[in-house]
């Protein structure tokens, strides 16, 4: 489907549509608004294409105008992207059970999904205590350095976990899981007992408890967690955390769980 | 910005972007996952040109395909989306003051902003008896038939309510205001008690009541506000409702109400 240029002269269409693709494609959560320059500079388009293809995406919604000559993503294009079945029904299956878990924790819920190798935050409810969690809708993290990201893994076909072997575990904190065979292990045990417990494999200071939702078809089909304290004792938390991705997941049409 | 054919040949590239984004804004709330017959009869586009949209779409993730040739929006186009200001500055400022809002009213809570001459949800809190509420994120909503919708229209300019009026105010409940010089007076007094009773105006047996989020150079950005039965007494959630909108303000930056 992503072949080259066809016979009939549609290559120059597919390459338009691919130059204003890298155009939304420059404005990422590090950068989420540019200036034209840094567009020309993100896309390596010549500046009077990419000033064209702007002013087109600014004329549909898809980009909007601020001050001086910058640009950010326009409502429009949100509108869009929330109709993706991760912003929709998976959100709306898990929004109540997560508000749930954190008025009683007073800790900061997750909802995460797989995005190639990397763990995706689609939903973010905000601690009492919102100190040190710096997790954001739409960003991403390495699987194998959090309890949400290991849960995906180890609900994941097997060749994909020596995949994410092969590409390396980098150590992001005091407690990340670098060694192949222990995150082998710890996987195995996630599925054993339905949970992940994580101890500051990501950030200093934080642990987290996470749960599989599972869909209709009985897959996981996302990971839902709460980040404590790495000075609390994490077992307590772990029937709350599964009922809430039980509730979860029984709202997606899963049937309940049977352990 | 957006007017017709270059000498350049650039007509040929707007066109061809322009295709594009008709295939995306083929995807709407009620319906959103399309056949590619779907999309041809959408969009108006050859079968064969809007198969190439769509597949190349999907070889960036803009698009992903279901089974039975059918297609969604995509999580990598979600992420970009979620860059929008309203998803991300607005709503992580909103969202510590609507989970405490939804939290102690037990209520379905809403952050609504302006969207051309609409009110548009960009996030909402399930409450705890989540009967009648249909709202969705990314649905909109007329903006004279609803508390968020009038404090939105009772802070914008006063052509654009006069453009809103002459657009005609149709009744979609027992309580829709659809008199001009009534909707005037109730504008009125919600800029002057800086908050909204709507009562069944647009769903019969709900009723809300909302105060406007205030940015950081002082103009209202979006409205708060939170759904009650239309047999529950309205004034007791006002100051709630207040409150939560202001910690939502001060969030964004703005000076405290001096109210």
């Amino acid at each position: 489907m992503t072949g080259g240029g066809t016979p009939d002269g549609t290559g120059a269409a597919r390459s338009v549509l691919g130059r204003a693709l890298s155009v939304l494609g420059a404005f990422t959560d590090a950068s989420p608004e540019l200036a034209l320059a840094d567009i020309v500079t993100l896309t390596g388009l010549p500046p009077a294409t990419a000033h064209r293809i702007v002013a087109e995406l600014v004329a549909w919604g898809a980009l909007e105008r601020v001050g001086r000559g910058r640009y950010r993503i326009g409502l429009r294009l949100w509108r869009i992207g929330a109709l993706a079945p991760a912003a929709r029904t998976l959100r709306e299956a898990a929004l109540a059970p997560m508000q749930d878990l954190a008025a009683v924790t007073g800790h900061v819920v997750h909802l995460v999904v797989l995005d190639g190798f990397r763990a995706l935050f689609v939903e973010r409810l905000p601690g009492r205590e919102d100190l040190t969690v710096r997790s954001r809708v739409g960003r991403d993290m390495p699987l194998h350095a959090s309890g949400p990201g290991k849960v995906l893994l180890a609900h994941a076909p097997t060749a994909f976990v020596e995949q994410v072997i092969t590409r390396g575990l980098p150590r992001l904190a005091s407690g990340t899981i670098t060694d192949p065979g222990t995150l082998r292990a710890a996987l195995a045990e996630i599925r054993r007992t339905g949970h992940c417990l994580s101890r500051e494999e990501m950030t200093e200071g934080a642990s987290s408890i996470a749960a599989p939702v599972v869909g209709a078809d009985g897959t996981v089909v996302a990971a839902l967690g709460v980040v404590v304290p790495a000075s609390a004792a994490l077992p307590p938390y772990v029937p709350a955390v599964m009922v809430a991705a039980a509730t979860a997941s029984r709202n997606l049409g899963a049937r309940p769980p049977s352990r």
